[in-house]
């Protein structure tokens, strides 16, 4: 079986005939067991890294975040919404006290597993003025990672090196994300985009705030996933890459890349000129690695915030 | 609140300060009622459109699908891959039977709107020689929509204008995506990713082949939905576009950047005279636009293949 499909001209291209997978090519088939799926159960190691934005290093920024053994393994991130600082509130506040209130209900009876209940009953319980935006993922005991997501944090799923989910941001307008508050106008738990996957021994997960997506492109983690296997180790390189290319004014990021697609651009006579808006975005960046296991192995449980 | 958030210069972009959701700016808050999610009942209204290959136009294409009313809602895509022909198959038999008996088995109580058991059953009930990438989406009573994908078909769900969920693709290698096949070493339904997403009324479900996705890029489809109401004139525009783009020498593709990314393109003396890898790429091109509705208003369930 051929692999030569593309054409080298700069014409376009024509596959009339799509490869059959060989038998001797491929390697990863799995044996098609006429039966339902039986699931081991499943739990999560976790590495966590946390860089607040540099201005705000000496109060330890405003993102906050928990990950808990509980069952199969609950993690959460909240981005504290900055502009409240300048209605003199700490924007810290708000984000910390909401994981506070989610970490101590992950075993409450009426979450039951369900992220969109532990989110409705955590904004409930936060008495804190100021917003977040915040993500949510608890795996059930069926190996089903469930997410609530309200605004622009993010998970990624990666399976055999290739992502095979992502949650995507909720905004209201461009770096204006979904978001939950002390005020009444916010978004609820209702909000929440809900989703789930069914996930395997040996899948990767990748949390964060948009501190780390908005300044690492997706092909970035998944070749850092594969030079790394420590999920502390991986946590903290992926940090760290999010980390320099924010304050990188010439790094072409997601952000700035999204910006500009959104018509947000340097003015005409600089585009004369060659230029273009670039830069990575300074933000709180958090990361959470997790790394589905057996759940016979050992599990990190840690809190911050 | 201002929103003078981006640096006119082409400098990082630094946003010490994220936006508080002004009361005034955003009229779409919810209300924050503090009791479980009551659910309509809910179904899809569907529209579809299948364009076969130029050079494949005679026989139909190897795409199949169907749409089920059955419950929530059926809807599914099988893609015959082509390299068959080469062996003196015709490669639409195998997507045209497993979408047969798929179609046949959505309501097997053995299935029970789980789509992975229905993929197992129908692959396993398919006898014809071929293989074929498949994705099946089922909507159940509690409004939540469940999709098994294996390879590249592909599934989009857009609420108030944004993308919310994607499927994404598996593969071994570059256009060589997982499949369900007649020969025991290809694929099972237990390679089918498993996602999950909570949908509400007024959603917008976008199933197609790698045919869509591979020629039409993810905000050409938000924007095609926003300017066209009704589903099956919206399934005719989006597989016209994907259609004219595929034949297009010169449009710079998602499959075509896709290869460039992979390391595929012109050689290098064209390099240096500025080309590089274009163009559409020509295939099978199958749509299905599905609107969640309230299940009170009337629903549509097509075959095909």
């Amino acid at each position: 079986m051929s692999c030569q499909f593309l054409s080298s001209s700069g014409t376009a291209i024509k596959l009339p005939r799509k490869k059959v997978m060989s038998m001797n090519v491929i390697g990863c088939s799995t044996s098609p067991i006429p039966n339902p799926v039986l699931r081991p159960e499943l739990s999560i190691r976790v590495g966590t890294r946390l860089i607040p934005h540099p201005k705000k290093a000496d109060k330890g920024g405003e993102d906050a975040f928990f990950v808990s053994g509980y069952n199969g393994g609950v993690m959460a991130v909240a981005d504290g919404v900055s502009g409240w600082a300048e209605k003199d509130v700490d924007p810290a506040q708000f984000s910390r006290e909401l994981m506070r209130r989610a970490s101590s209900l992950v075993d409450d009876e009426e979450v039951n597993y369900d992220p969109r209940i532990l989110v409705r009953k955590a904004h409930a319980a936060t008495s804190s003025t100021g917003s977040a935006t915040v993500i949510v993922s608890m795996l059930d005991n069926n190996g089903i990672l469930k997410i609530a997501n309200v605004g622009d944090c993010g998970l990624r799923v990666i399976r055999k090196g290739q992502i095979i989910f992502s949650t995507f941001p909720q905004e209201h307008y461009f770096d204006c994300p979904y978001q939950l508050s002390s005020e009444t106008v916010s978004q609820t738990y209702l909000d929440a985009t809900v989703t789930s996957i069914d996930i395997v021994k040996g899948d990767i997960i990748v949390m964060g705030s948009d501190g780390l997506f908005d300044n690492v492109f997706d092909h970035e983690i998944v070749s850092t996933i594969k030079e790394h296997k420590d999920v502390a180790e991986t946590a903290k390189v992926l940090a760290d890459l999010a980390y320099k290319h924010s304050v990188d004014f010439y790094f072409d990021s997601p952000f700035s890349i999204e910006a500009r697609n959104r018509g947000l651009d340097v003015p005409w006579w600089k585009k004369a000129l060659g230029q273009k808006l670039t830069g990575g975005k300074m933000d709180d960046i958090t990361v959470i690695i997790g790394e589905v296991i057996s759940k016979c192995l050992p599990q990190v449980a840690k809190n911050h915030g």
